[in-house]
């Protein structure tokens, strides 16, 4: 039992219920606000974007949310996911620390993201959805959102921001094999495409824009539906599959995590590994330390401010309260991995905002570094978004280092980069340029939030 | 029960042998001889190159070989493997035939090749041995070798064919990552690779070429080892981990493949897949059909000759007896996946020549539909090799329908697709070149063979 490295749950036992965070937190979340009458939007103002399903979660206050059965039967053709002890990790970096990682690259897209594309593409199905829209930054919802229409038969168009579209040509590739249909953003398929075209015909883009354009057609077509791959509250809490799976297998290995680490892009990774160990956090008052490391280059965590705004550059959804860079700040086309939306999902900020959690910004080299030691240790290649989580676990591994304590970490690697080589090629040949924190273009978006208070 | 699509065999009842199918042959092997004595070859001609415990392994008639603790314990990063039965494909085909598949897309490099690459990769380090040498033809070799040598810490050079190393920059770069170095072949670096680009400056290389470089640099140095990713006796037996564990797997399913089918290019996959099968095709005298699937652009079984041969273009390895187009037969650059070597393991080619097994040639194009249907059923896009089998356990499964019978049919699903996605694309855009059948090519290369009887 001592020197194991995998610990992997019995598909008998797969956890049966998403977990909602939702119904455990020690203060309520700020309820999304109707841009035109600032008032809390109710389940009519979401039907045009969202089956009523997804909207009953969006709201719900139970703490356990049933998975439905032919939801968990697709889960199965990859899931439980494997549980690690990164013994060689330890070993590599001389620390007392022990450090656990679920693994999320084993699903057929190679990324967390299908537990919620299987999930949202189900509902749809289930109240008639004949197409979807969506966006997609360094492509990982995107594949994943195409691989669950595959399975239901939903037709599929995806907004993929430009400068990713142009990096990463497998991402579009994989959409296409699975039948969906990729577009770069901005495009002129949309009018919010056109107008920032029309201001800037080079734009490269950004999560804001690719959201206006899917948000735009999924309103125009009562057969056609929105889906996000991250941020909201009922794909966050699809995400929880992952941490209460984790609960399972950390008690196989006998062990309980002192610090959590996950990568923050809009927040889905890092909430479905840490929401259930939150929740015992606030339930039985544990001692958990949980840190969301995000890029330097789209710092919403570290630098953003918590205030209420729209989640797309368009303007055209409802306003809501998180970190924000502004909805008009576009990420520096430098940065290589996904991780580049303005604002971070409601919940996550709520959370950072009553200290529940801390916050990490890293540049894009040193996350690049760690990602390479790691693979050359734990033998897989992280997707360049986890490498953000890996850099956060060995900082904290160090730490235990210097202080000579010996905690236990646990970290989220959600994804492997076999789609994202050309990055790591990049590094390899020092065409990396480093993060910036654009201090400049993030006042200027930031001066720009509608003006509630 | 009845309708599961996953078994999956717990990590206590994985395996700790490997099966040696030359204790079960009907009729013996016939022995590689020295190019020069022409007499059969002895340990003591493999040592430069190997290790002798796998010289040992080469030559062995026990039946099973016991897997050592160490190899089995990286093995448990990723295996047992999962067994799918392809419920949605047999709908999708609308056969009465079941489909099963065993998925070996799920290791660190996405393919069943770190079997033998750990096995390997161990057993030098017992040894001593520093360095190891190698080449790679679509990379799925090198990349997993690269993933073992940096778990073990040996360095690692990589002769890739050039033709793939310029289709495949993704490939280079993982391998990088894990460490190691990859050089385009035929490279100036070497005799071999001299030789033939005084010959043809603008040669796409070969496998046979690749090898010679390889094999060359090896036989220099004596800290330095050979390790070859198919085609020999170790390496097909160290897959078989693969077959063992789908025998208990299908006794999980309660069924018995009628039907085996896996892809050929040197061999390995198919023989880890189906050795074990065979084996109790020879032992219980059972009716087990099995079908190798090869590409028409290098039909080394179905248009092959079956006769001594060199192993490599540079005429440095022993003599073998096998399915040769000529080992100066180089295949077409617009053969876009693996499978392209000029010969066949020899135990593979004994097994054909035996009637053990029978083989099948397809074209590209109609393997890329075959893996695109596949994709959009089953959810895993398959490497551009795998969509071999994929396409004939198709055609077996339209055989059944046919004649109204419902066979079962198991293939083995080497690999996934995730770093070949612009053979994808090129599928898409029309712009794959249909596999052709090099009639001229073949019949200048086999008059080149070496006169032996």
């Amino acid at each position: 039992m001592s020197d194991r490295i995998k610990f992997f749950l019995e598909e008998s036992k797969m956890p049966k219920n998403w977990y909602n965070i939702a119904a455990d937190l020690p203060k309520p979340l700020s309820p999304p606000l109707h841009p035109g009458t600032l008032k809390p939007i109710g389940p009519d103002d979401l039907a045009p974007l969202f089956p009523m399903a997804l909207i009953g979660q969006e709201v719900s206050q139970d703490k356990e949310i049933e998975i439905p059965e032919p939801i968990r039967e697709i889960y199965k053709q990859w899931r439980p996911s494997p549980l690690y002890r990164a013994r060689k990790l330890e070993k590599f970096l001389d620390t007392p620390a022990k450090i656990y990682y679920k693994y999320e690259g084993v699903s057929p897209t190679g990324s967390h993201k299908p537990n919620t594309a299987i999930a949202q593409a189900f509902y749809n199905k289930e109240e008639g959805t004949k197409k979807i829209t969506t966006e997609t930054g360094a492509g990982q919802w995107g594949s994943s959102l195409a691989y669950a229409c595959s399975i239901f038969g939903i037709e599929l168009d995806v907004y993929m921001v430009k400068v990713s579209f142009e990096q990463k040509p497998y991402r579009k590739l994989i959409m296409q094999t699975y039948g969906a249909r990729c577009v770069a953003s901005p495009s002129s398929e949309t009018e919010s495409g056109k107008a920032i075209l029309a201001k800037d015909p080079n734009s490269t883009g950004s999560l804001g824009i690719a959201i206006s354009e899917a948000v735009e057609m999924a309103a125009k077509d009562k057969n056609t539906k929105y889906s996000l791959g991250s941020v909201l509250n009922h794909v966050l809490m699809h995400q929880t599959i992952v941490g209460n799976e984790t609960l399972l297998q950390m008690e196989m290995a006998g062990d309980y995590p002192d610090i959590l680490v996950g990568c923050t892009g809009g927040g889905s990774n890092f909430s479905g590994l840490v929401f259930p160990f939150l929740g015992k956090k606030f339930r039985e008052k544990k001692n958990t330390r949980v840190i969301a490391c995000e890029p330097k280059s789209c710092p919403s965590l570290t630098k953003g401010k918590y205030a209420y705004d729209f989640g797309d550059t368009g303007r055209l959804t409802p306003l809501v309260k998180m970190h924000t860079l502004g909805s008009q700040f576009i990420p520096p086309s430098t940065h290589s991995g996904g991780l580049r939306y303005h604002g971070m999902a409601p919940m996550v900020s709520h959370l950072k905002e009553i200290g529940a959690i801390e916050a990490k910004a890293y540049g894009q080299k040193e996350c690049f570094e760690a990602g390479v030691n790691f693979a050359r240790v734990e033998g897989i290649v992280p997707a360049p978004e986890a490498t953000h989580a890996v850099k956060g676990a060995i900082e904290a591994a160090l730490e235990c280092k210097n202080n000579g304590k010996g905690k236990t970490i646990l970290f989220n690697l959600c994804g492997h980069g076999h789609f994202d080589m050309k990055a790591y090629g990049d590094y390899f040949d020092n065409k990396l340029e480093e993060d910036k924190y654009d201090e400049a273009g993030i006042n200027k978006a930031l001066e720009e939030l509608p003006k509630i208070d």
